[in-house]
C-alpha cells in the first residue's frame, strides 16, 4: 500500500500518518519526490486501512498495490483450474458449450429442448426453475418443481443440469437436484449467498455483477472459495454502459484479462449480454476466437433465443473457430 | 405497449405479430406512417411480452408505454407518503437526518455518536451491525451485539434506529431491534430479501441500487408495497459511471425526478456515494435545495467520516438552506 | 415518431399537442390506450420535433420510431459498401490488417514498421502524424514532417496509409498525403470536420466517440456521407465504461450490430480500445471471429504496443480464425 | 511516479526497467514490500513514460503520483481565480446567472429573451449561433447573422454575451462579436480549437465533455491556460451513465470536487444536463446550494426551456439559497 502526502502537507501530519501505520504493527518506507512524498506501508496490510489513512489530514491519496483477492488470482495458484461437468472439461483445452432454455415452463419444453441441445453438442443442460426479476408481476419460475423437471432431462438425456440458486435457504434444494449452481448478476454481491454456496461441494457457475469490476467480481469468487469450496467457474455476462443498442454491452476483453488474473475458468453468456437473437451466434464465435472456456447459450424452440435449428448452425460455426484456435472436442480435453 | 415493425417486413409477418398479440386477449392499433408500420397493443400488458414479441420475424423493437411499476407510482396515489420516525416526519415539509457511526464497533462509539448526533439535531440514528464487504477478509460487523448496542443508544437518547439487513433469513432478528430496516445498495435487486421485507410492518429505508435506473429502483420498492409493507423511503446512494474522483456519482437530478414519479419520501447519502469526507457538508446542502427529506450520515469521532464538530457545522448549515427552500425544523411539520 | 399523453392530462392540452403536430404539415393519429393516450406523428419528421412536444403541457415523452440517419442505413442502400485500399477490398469478404506505429517519430522507425508488417501479411499500412493528446505537454506529433515519412514507407512498400486529420484547416494537407483519412475518437463528434473530410474524395476511418451510441456514430458518419463522400470505414474503439482494468472497453457486439444497421464496412481497434498488449491477439482474434471486416493494430518494435515478432504471430492465428469463419485472403476477394 | 513489479518478476527484469528509466535521467527510488517490489521514480516525469514502462516485461502497473495538469491546479495558484464579465464577478462570493435562449432564431426572440432575463436579474446573455447537432439535417444556426442579433441585445440591455465557437477558424469571428467565448461539450478535446482560444484575451467558458473525468476536464482547461489565456470558466454540465431518464446525469460533486483541484470558477448547466424543464428549478438550487459561482440556463417564451415567468421565479429561489450559504448579489461581491 501506498500513501501520497499533500503538496502543502506539514512535516506533523507526515508524522501523524506514520504513527497511525505503525500503531497497526506495520512498517513505513518513506520516498521523497520533487512533488511529493510517498509512503510506503510493508507488512500484512488489510483493505479498510486505505479508508483510514485517507481521511487522515495532509494525505492525498492512498493506492493499494497488492490485490485484495488471494485464494483466486494466479499468483496463489498458476495451473488453470479444471472443472468437470458430466464428461465435459471446463477450464482446459475443450469448448464447453451450456444449452437450454431460460426458465423452465413445462416437461415437454425441457425434455425437447435437452434432447435438440445434446444432439448439437451442448454438453451441460441450463435451465432456470428460481427466476429473478425485476417486476414483482412477473413469472418468477416453477420453483422445486422446475428443478424436478430438469433432473428428469438429466435423466434422458445424460446432461448433467447448471440451474440458478437465489437465497441462502434455498441452497440445500437446488443442491440436491443441480449438477452445477449458478449464481446471477443481480446477486453476485449477495454475500450471504456467496458464502452459503462457498460451503457446498459443486461447482458454482458464478456471473459477473452487470457493474462489477474485474476485483470485484474475483472477490465475489473469494468468498466462495474461502468458503471451502474450490469449484468456481466464472461467467461474463455483459456490463451496464451508456449503450440501449444492446440490453448490456459484453466485455470480451474480460475473458483474456480473467484468464491472466485468475486460475479460475472463465465462459461467456451470449444471450443475455446482447438480449438479441441475432448477436448470439458473433458473439459466442468472438467469444471462442477470444479464449472462452465455454459458452452458456438460451436455446428453446419458439419465439424467443435461439430456436434449435439456429443453435445448432451455431455449434457447427462455433466448432470451426474453436479448432482455428486450438480447441479440442469437449469431452475429449482435459 | 407499441410495437415497430421494420421498413422490409412483409404482410404475413404483420399477420404474424397480430394473432400473437390477440392470442394474449389483447386489441390491435394499427398505424401505417410514412416509413414504418406501428402497432399499438391495448389490453392489460404483461413485461414479458416484449421480449416475446421482439423475437417475432419482422419485428423492429417493442416500446413499452405504461410504467411497470404501480404502488409506488405518483399516478396510483398523489398525494405524498409521509413516513414517521420517532417524531420526525419523512416526506412532508421537514428536514430529516439520519447519522451516526456507519458500522458499530463498540459500545462506547454507539453511545458518544448517539448524543453528538441527537445534540447536532439529528432524528434518526444510523448504526450498522450486519456490514455487506466486497472482500470477505473484512470485518463484516458486530451482528446482534451491534443490534443490542443500537438499542442501548435508543434507550439513552430517544433516537429511533435505522440499521441494515443483509438476509432473509434475518429479517425477523433485525426487526426486534430496529426502528427502520435498511436495504443496502447490494441488495437492492436481492429479490428475497425484498419480498421478506415486504411482510415487516415497519419502514423499509431502500437504497437505490448503484447501477439501477429510477425504473428498476422503483421497481425494488414495488416488491416490498406488493408484499404489503407500504412505508418505504427512497435513499439515492450515488451510482457507478466513468468518473473515478469520487466513489460514486451522486445523482441529485434523482430527487425531484423520483418526487415527480413517485409518492413515496426520497432521502441522499452525500457520505457513501461521494467516499470523501470533504465532499459530505456541500452535497448534503445540495441535496436539501434539491428538495430531499432527509439525509443519512456517516458520523463518527476519529479518523473517518464526519467528526462531530463538522457535523454541527453542516446540520447548523443544512438548516440555513432548508428554510430557503421552506423546510420545517423536523418533528414540527408533517 | 410517438408522442404519450400523461395519465391526467386534460382533453385542452391534447389539441394543443395536435395543433403544434399540424402547424408543422404533419398528421396526427390518435390510439387510446387503457391508460394513456397515444399520437402517432406521420409526415416528414425533424428531430427536434422531439424537445418541442416535450415541452408541451400534458405530454409524459416523445419517442422516435424512424431512424435519424439514412444514408448509412441499410435501409437506404442493402449492399455491403466494399472499399478499396491497395488491392485490399474492406467492407467484403476479405479480412484487411492495417498496422504500423501509434506516432511516427523517425524514418527509420517508420520504413522497418512498413516493411515488417507487410511481411507478416498487413495489407495497409497506419501511422500518426497529427496526435490528438490529452496534455498539452506531450508530444503532438511531428506534422507535415511525418506524413512525408509515411508517403516515403508507401513508395518502398507499396502500402497505402491511413493517418488521422484533427482539423478542418489540415484536410487538405493530409489529403495531398493519404490514401484513408482517419477521424479520432475525440473528433467523433467535431462536426465542422466530419464536414470538411464530406468534401474530399478519399476513403475516412471513422472511429466511433469513445461514449458515442451506434446512432450517434452512425450519425457521424451520415456527416460524412452528406457532404458528398460515400466511401466510410467505421472503426470501432472502445467505449468509456466503469471498468478501469482496461483503457476502454471493446464493444464486439457493435460489429455485427452495425452490419446490420449499416452497409459500411467496420473494422475493430484492439490496441487503443484495450490499452495493453497482451489483449491485442485474443481482441483480434475475437473481432475477426465477430465478423470485423478488419483490424487496426498498432505495432511496432520496442518497448510498446506489439512487437514484429508478436505481430506476425498474430496474423498467423488471425488468417487460421478468418478462415474458419469463411474470409478468403486479403486481395483475393470483393 | 510508481513503477510496481510483477510477483513473479527476474531481477533481470528489475534491473532492464531501472535502466530504462535511469535512461530518461531520472531517478530510481526502491522499495521492497512483503508481496511486490515498488520502484519510485523520482524527477521530471513526463506523462508517456507510464506506457513505456507498462509495456516492459515484470511489469504490472504503473502509477501517476503527480496531477498531469499544472496551471489551473490550486497548488500552482492557491487564491480562487475571480473572472468580470461586465459588473459580474465569476469566482468569487456572487451567484453569477446566464441565462438566454439555446439557439438565436430572429430578432424579436433574442431581444425579449434578454430583457426578460435582465430583468430577473441575469448579469449574462447567452445564446448561440453556431450549433453543434447531432445530426447534418439538423437547423446548425445562424451564423454571423445570430451573432449581429446577440450583440443588438448587448446594447439595448447591457449585458455581456456568451456564446460558442465550435472551430479555429471562427475563432476570431467569434471573438470580434462574443465577450465570453464558449467551448461545447462535444469539442472539449478538440485540441486545436482549444489551442486557439488559448490565444485569444477574452474569458472561455470550457464545458465538460459529457465523458471526461475531472482530470481530463482540467487538462482540457490546460490547454488554454498553456496557450496564455488565464481567464477559463469550468461548466458542469453533466456526463454520460447507464441512466436514460434525465438526458445526462449532472455531476454536483464536481462542483466542491473541482473547487478543491482548481483555482479556476466553477457553474453549471441544468439545462442540458437533465434534459427537462422541471428539473431545472430545483438542480439551479442545488448547483447554488453546492457552491456553484453561477449557472447558466436555457430561457425563452415558448415551447421549450424555461419560460420568462418560471425563470423569474427560480431566481427568486435561488436567491434565497445563495444567500443562505453566504453569497451577496451579483454584481456587488468580487
Amino acid at each position: 500500500m501506498i500513501e501520497v502526502m499533500k503538496k502543502d502537507s506539514t512535516q506533523d501530519q507526515l508524522e501523524g500518518v506514520k504513527a497511525r501505520i505503525e500503531s497497526h504493527g506495520l512498517e513505513v518506507h518513506l520516498s521523497e519526490g520533487v512533488e511529493r512524498t510517498v509512503v510506503g506501508v510493508l507488512g500484512q496490510i488489510f483493505i479498510e486501512l486505505k479508508d483510514e489513512l485517507e481521511s487522515l489530514p495532509g494525505v492525498l491519496e492512498v493506492i493499494l498495490i497488492s490485490k485484495p483477492y488471494k485464494l483466486s488470482s494466479r499468483e496463489f495458484k498458476n495451473e488453470d483450474t479444471v472443472i468437470k461437468g458430466g464428461d465435459a472439461h471446463i477450464g482446459g483445452d475443450e469448448l464447453v458449450v451450456m444449452a437450454g432454455p431460460c426458465a423452465v415452463e413445462d416437461e415437454d419444453q425441457v425434455l425437447s429442448a435437452a434432447h435438440a441441445v445434446k444432439a448439437a453438442g451442448a454438453k451441460i443442460l441450463r435451465g432456470g426453475a428460481f427466476k429473478p426479476r425485476s417486476s414483482p408481476y412477473s413469472f418468477r419460475g416453477m420453483g422445486v418443481e422446475g428443478l424436478r423437471l430438469l433432473a428428469k432431462a438429466r435423466e434422458e438425456t445424460g446432461l448433467p443440469i447448471v440451474t440458478e440458486v437465489m437465497s441462502p435457504e434455498d441452497v440445500g434444494m437446488v443442491d440436491a437436484y443441480a449438477d452445477i449452481l449458478q449464481i446471477g448478476t443481480r446477486n453476485s454481491q449477495n454475500f450471504n449467498l456467496l458464502d452459503a454456496v462457498g460451503k457446498v461441494r459443486k461447482p458454482v457457475l458464478l456471473k459477473r455483477g452487470f457493474s462489477a469490476t474485474y476485483e470485484e467480481w474475483l472477490l465475489a469468487a473469494e468468498y466462495v472459495l474461502a468458503g471451502g469450496n474450490d469449484q468456481v467457474i466464472l461467467c461474463e455476462r455483459g456490463i451496464r454502459t451508456f449503450e440501449t443498442g444492446t440490453r448490456f454491452t459484453i466485455d470480451l476483453s474480460a475473458i483474456p484479462m480473467i484468464k491472466s488474473l485468475s486460475h479460475l475458468p472463465v465462459i461467456a453468456d451470449p444471450s443475455h449480454s446482447t438480449g438479441r437473437a441475432h448477436l448470439v451466434t458473433p458473439m459466442t464465435l468472438a467469444a471462442v476466437a477470444a479464449g472462452a472456456h465455454g459458452v452458456i447459450v438460451d436455446v428453446r424452440d419458439g419465439a424467443q433465443a435461439l430456436t434449435f435449428d439456429t443453435f445448432a448452425d451455431m455449434m457447427t460455426r462455433a466448432k470451426a473457430v474453436a479448432q482455428s484456435v486450438g480447441k479440442v472436442p469437449a469431452g475429449t480435453g482435459r
